[in-house]
């Protein structure tokens, strides 16, 4: 089955056709390479390595300086797939829930500055010492309620990240599409007026709605309900797609993620899905390895994911 | 709030009281003592600490024999929770699959010879190899649809225990309570006929279904969907419920399971509502700690988790 990811029609010349994904569409999340290279290097390999996104990490755009790094982005002519990311909601008290949503605050500023298609929002877990997993997650609809209007004012679409259930303690309690969609259709019911955006190949592609989400196969490929919430996500709330894989056995579980096609995620099946639901962004690969792919030079790791963007997604 | 767990009436002298959990409802999952101590010594350990039952992993069972390990369970006077257990149904290729049918078939004739109130399913993952996910959780409906009628015939009830979404490749891919019922509705539909049962303090139980599921604590604390799913559940395919807790942070995919109340699980929240639900039987205890509990000597980790499971559940 092939499904054309062009804007259709024959003899246009950027139509991309066959099984595999456009690789015009693989983009760096900066974690991938974190450990030995600055933004300023990243920047560098993605031009130098034909790769056409990027998604940075606040503290690697710190180092720079946000307007540098846009500077340096705007001239290599990367998308920006995103900016990771704000959230960490909940807190132990008011002053901390204050400063996570001032933090959010800032990050939707330094999105806008680098035309970022999303900031990415890992909402945070359960505050040190509680058991209160409801009560962590009314904070996290609070927070996001308070960043809502300055993201929607700044044109930067916020991406909720539903993580993987083996985070809810400690990174995010929203662990589920279905849940991250909730949320959305709560705060930003019926998701109208958005952010125009444009695929990378030129086609047509819906406004991004102010609130959306960010599906990362490696957090959401276990979800029995997964292909049902991705077409109910559709269009306007798909603001960021991400890669990687789930290894047998995962060693750690933090750092131990895959390269794609070394584990057994359907990720061709999962792009395609997405695909199907409206999606036309870039496939950005983020993948932690502090065992194995940290500790590559950058160069192999960026040859090698675009290879298996083509084999595998 | 207190929910009482006897029959009510006033005057009931088996009436339990209060906020905490009935300490007659607490049982032992062999495998929270599983490094130092065999079967024989495990029940003998149980009569000691006053802990009325007992869920035996089938290696502990082959070794003492399971009607040697029957008699002595009998004369101890301890319930069978459950018997862990048989599915791990999906296999490359057929006769893998029907090896683990009759792996299961023999569970359930152990069950059988236990009184054991469930047999535990761990479902299986995705075979080695494969990305096929869906095709996986077809071949576990298979399985289970295989081994109902023996079981059914047995009086031995199967109780699904989805596991958490972490062990969706490798060891279960039923991975929450709304996919395990949706499986129980579609081969067992209204659960009708059941196994009678009684519970502990001889209050009124519903008779079990033939097949249900086993909620443990660890695999489901997470979900966002888990109130309304208990609810659903009801008392005829409630058939298990484990405790134990998630630290912070965890350490081990496998063997990092922390006593209850060492963690973030609201276990007194949960055990009211699968007690609210209509659950009358006993709180196993299940703790996969190759660091931490397993190095210490049994006796002292049956006393403390009988003060824990007084104090947090």
């Amino acid at each position: 089955m092939s499904i054309p990811v062009g804007s259709g029609g024959t003899g246009d010349g950027n139509r991309h056709a066959g099984d595999g994904p456009d690789p015009r569409r693989l983009s760096l999340n900066t974690a991938t390479v974190k450990l030995r290279w600055n933004l300023a290097q990243m920047i560098e390999g993605c031009a130098r390595h034909g790769i056409r996104g990027i998604a940075p990490w606040r503290d690697k755009l710190a180092e720079l300086g946000v307007a540098e790094a846009a500077r340096r982005i705007r001239a290599a002519d990367l998308t920006v797939t995103g900016l990771c990311r704000g959230g960490m909601f909940p807190a132990a008290d008011a002053a901390g829930r204050r400063a996570a949503v001032e933090d959010t605050l800032r990050a939707v500023d330094d999105a806008a500055s680098l035309g970022a298609q999303c900031l990415v929002l890992v909402v945070g877990g359960v505050p040190a010492g509680s058991k209160d997993l409801a009560g962590a997650r009314a904070q996290v609809r609070d927070g996001i309620a308070a960043v809502l209007p300055h993201a929607r004012a700044a044109g930067v679409p916020l991406a909720i990240e539903p993580l993987h259930p083996m985070y809810a303690a400690d990174r995010a309690c929203v662990n589920t599409l279905a849940q991250a969609l909730d949320l959305c259709d709560a705060l930003d019911p019926g998701g109208a007026g958005g952010v125009a955006r444009t695929a990378v190949d030129g086609a047509p592609w819906a406004s991004a709605s102010a609130l959306g989400v960010a599906v990362d196969a490696y957090h959401v490929w276990w979800d029995p309900m997964l292909d049902a919430q991705i077409e109910r996500a559709g269009p306007a709330r798909l603001h960021a797609f991400h890669v990687c894989d789930w290894l047998v056995p995962t060693r750690d579980l933090l750092e131990d993620r895959g390269m794609m096609g070394d584990g057994v995620i359907d990720l061709r099946g999962l792009r395609r899905k997405v695909e199907a639901a409206g999606f036309r962004g870039l496939h950005e690969c983020e993948i932690f390895s502090s065992r194995d792919w940290w500790q590559r030079d950058p160069d192999e790791v960026l040859g090698v994911m675009k290879a298996r963007h083509a084999a595998h997604c």
